[in-house]
């Protein structure tokens, strides 16, 4: 989209070479983005590269569908081979989605020594660090900008920016349907299953939207995330994580209460012996800046050891977004192949096994709703029960009187530092007890 | 700060090579930052140029002032030659500050084919186009990520990220200073001069803060942004240019009426026949993101075509945060150095003369605060003397009343989107006629 004039000047000075050649593996969403973007900045790309953008193939399942303007016909195939088996082939893009078929199609293009670009966060929480290490060892690039955080240019400010720096924490809104349906449900007044619904019918969710809501899609990017932030090694199951789905309007009312809002975050610490990772609904004062990140756009905190905080925001999914983020990664791979420099960017990406600390011992605050029925001394009782473990109560209110006596009552409770083995402890002896009406609902606090 | 099996694991696998060697032009703030960056990071550092980074000699004024322990005293001299003629320095990086001996400095090392790397934005608003060319008639690289935004990764995200989008807009708090005194005036309810006066002790000010409150310091930073942003060769005296000097307690008040906070901005704006750059106070709604970067943080709203929003925000100054930004940069330009691909970075920054539109032709809306002695149809004449020159009237709003009949009293206009050159002209007009007591003030509104 940059002017002509600039185009050649830049181009102008760099060295000749032949083309760049791309083979897609997807011409869904992000791929008709991708061949749209190409087309649109030809000259100004080839003159960030130091040579021309030229597509070759293009892998699809169904070659009668329609594609975008962009996509020459006869780059279509269904015949995974004829991207990834064909010599002339320099980048493969990866943007079919899905676990097996990418992976293996992935393997084979790396094993041909072609560099990789691709926006599969499921793919990569799975199967990351080996294609990483697969990478280096052949001495090849794997590029992923646009598997986390759409638009957002996260990955190479954590390759990059943060090189020198050490991330002691990080936080983020990484899943923009959760985001919207919290914020509907806050500023709406919407249930749960009507915020989803609305969602959908906007297209910002799935006809299934449990990938979403049960905070799998945002445990996949902390994971990609994790392997940046912590050069940590960690396989997804391993992650605690928790969706969107058990909370109700009343818990956005009580937390507004006190001052906070509930985000659906992706949260990862390093305690250098260990790191935290973690994807739950958390509790945020709502002065803080994740607080004001509203609709499906997504936000990432990092605190740096040297750099302090740094957030990044922006749209989070999307065609054009996405399609911009594999864009540069096909660059930044293109300009070490011109200069003959290939695998310099993955080999960055150190990784090790690193411990992940149990969830039972991660140390943060609570917001906790107890449900029981009203008597005298109830709350004197559920303080003594979290005592009793060493749980330390900040805060105690009974939001709302019962509608008749004897029912039950919300006690919503907001703790100090505990250790979070010590409050699910206390709250399970207190449920044995027999003394709640409904399950105890815990969520975690962030401060900042 | 990295584990030392991280570092050792990458660098096992990078090509061996001597080491690139730095020379630093200045050791205070910044420079010290990046002495104790590198000595604390040297071996993950390693792992990620392919080769260690070794500091060969640093300049300063005074060779008995005391440094930062990572500072070997072999290493310091008192002559620029020992830097920038010695053929065994690889990289020179400056962190001097000021101009003409920057200047001349930077210039000879390009000339000797040297990668440079600065933070000095004074230099790049006045040279940068002209550095910029000679390091791309060279064959080496400039880069400056330092020079905006402190830690925040704004050059990088620029040149890199948004590389195949085109950026139509850009917002930015880019002055800490300023951001921390206009909040104190909002917060704290404190005078402009008084809010000065506190940022200093803090050391958030200089003991002669106008190259800050005056503007200066974030228009300078606005065309190191559009370089990149826009490829725009313009001089740094063509800017329009506002510091917050002008600014009284009350129009925070007024504008917290009408739901805007007043924030000091960088604006750019990209028409494609012509751009619009420009710094000054300006409401913004409340509930925009950038209304809630408080104190001396910065942020950087950008918006994409094809990419929409994206804000970056971070610490804007400070040593470890500036020198975060300056390490990242000699890693790229080391790296292109261990790849021979030496140039590659810089010759993305693609420039030409683009026509500024001149600030009477800006378009957008204006508050206006205007002193007169109360009378009968005070507000008629007013909104009569705006709509002859066609400047129509959101609101229009007298906030307070005043001490004496007939005393000057506030009255504060939001208008429609305006030409700038008629609401100057309305304003010019009525004052020439007597009609106020006080100078008009005019700030700009941005809605998004
Ligand atoms: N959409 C977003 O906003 C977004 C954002 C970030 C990351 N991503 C990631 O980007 C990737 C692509 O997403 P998308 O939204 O573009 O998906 P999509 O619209 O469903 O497109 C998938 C494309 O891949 C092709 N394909 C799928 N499986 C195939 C197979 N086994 N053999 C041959 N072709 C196959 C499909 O062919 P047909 O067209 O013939 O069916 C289609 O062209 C996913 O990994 C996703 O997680 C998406
Ligand atoms: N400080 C920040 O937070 C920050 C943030 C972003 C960008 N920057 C930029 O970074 C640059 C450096 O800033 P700083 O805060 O580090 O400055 P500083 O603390 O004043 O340090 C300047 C250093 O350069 C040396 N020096 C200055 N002029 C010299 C000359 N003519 N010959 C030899 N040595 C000379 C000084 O030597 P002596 O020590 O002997 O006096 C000192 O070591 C500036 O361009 C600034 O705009 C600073």
């Amino acid at each position: 989209m940059r002017g002509p004039a600039n185009a050649e000047e830049a181009s102008a000075t760099t060295p000749r070479r032949g083309s760049i050649r791309l083979g897609l593996l997807g011409c869904g969403t992000v791929g008709g983005g991708v061949l749209e973007l190409c087309a649109a900045n030809a000259r100004w790309l080839e003159g960030r590269v130091g040579a021309p953008l030229e597509v070759r193939r293009v892998l699809v399942r169904d070659p009668r569908k329609e594609r975008v303007a962009a996509c020459d016909p006869s780059w279509i195939t269904t015949r995974p081979e004829d991207v990834v088996d064909d010599p002339e082939i320099d980048i493969v893009v990866e943007v079919m989605g899905g676990e097996e078929a990418a992976l293996e199609l992935v393997e084979r293009a790396i094993a041909a020594g072609k560099g990789v670009v691709t926006a599969n966060k499921l793919l990569l929480a799975k199967h990351g660090p080996r294609l990483v290490d697969l990478a280096i060892a052949r001495g090849t690039d794997l590029a992923f900008e646009g598997a986390v955080g759409g638009g957002i240019p996260i990955i190479r400010t954590l390759r990059e920016a943060f090189a020198s720096d050490w991330v002691e924490r990080l936080a983020g809104i990484v899943n923009g349907t959760c985001n919207y349906v919290l914020g509907r449900m806050r500023e709406g007044g919407l249930g749960l299953d009507e915020a989803v619904r609305e969602a959908q019918a906007k297209g910002y969710a799935e006809a299934d939207p449990s990938l979403d809501t049960g905070g799998h899609d945002a445990a996949h990017k902390l994971c990609v995330l994790a392997m940046l932030a912590f050069g940590a090694r960690v396989p997804a199951s391993a992650l605690h994580v928790e969706g969107i789905e058990g909370i109700e309007e009343r818990d956005h009312r009580y937390a507004e209460r006190f001052g906070y809002v509930i985000k659906h975050l992706a949260i990862g610490r390093d305690f250098g012996d260990a790191i935290e990772l973690r994807v739950h609904p958390t509790l945020i004062p709502k002065t803080s800046v994740l607080a004001n990140v509203s609709g499906v756009l997504n936000a990432i905190l990092l605190e740096g050891r040297a750099l302090g905080p740094c957030m990044l925001y922006g749209r989070g999914a999307g065609d054009l977004p996405t399609a911009v983020s594999v864009v540069s990664d096909i660059l930044d791979v293109g300009r070490s192949i011109v200069a003959g420099a290939s695998g310099l960017l993955t080999r960055g990406i150190a990784m090790e096994p690193r411990p992940l600390k149990p969830q039972e011992d991660v140390e943060t605050r609570y917001y906790l709703r107890l449900s029981a029925p009203e008597r005298p001394g109830l709350m004197a009782r559920i303080a003594g029960g979290l005592g009793e473990l060493g749980v330390s109560l900040e805060q105690m209110v009974q939001p709302e009187r019962p509608t008749a006596p004897g029912d039950p009552v919300d006690i919503v409770v907001i703790t100090h530092v505990a250790r979070e083995g010590n409050v699910t402890a206390a709250l399970e002896r207190m449920r044995t007890e027999g003394l709640f009406a409904a399950p105890p609902r815990l969520y975690r606090i962030e401060v900042s």
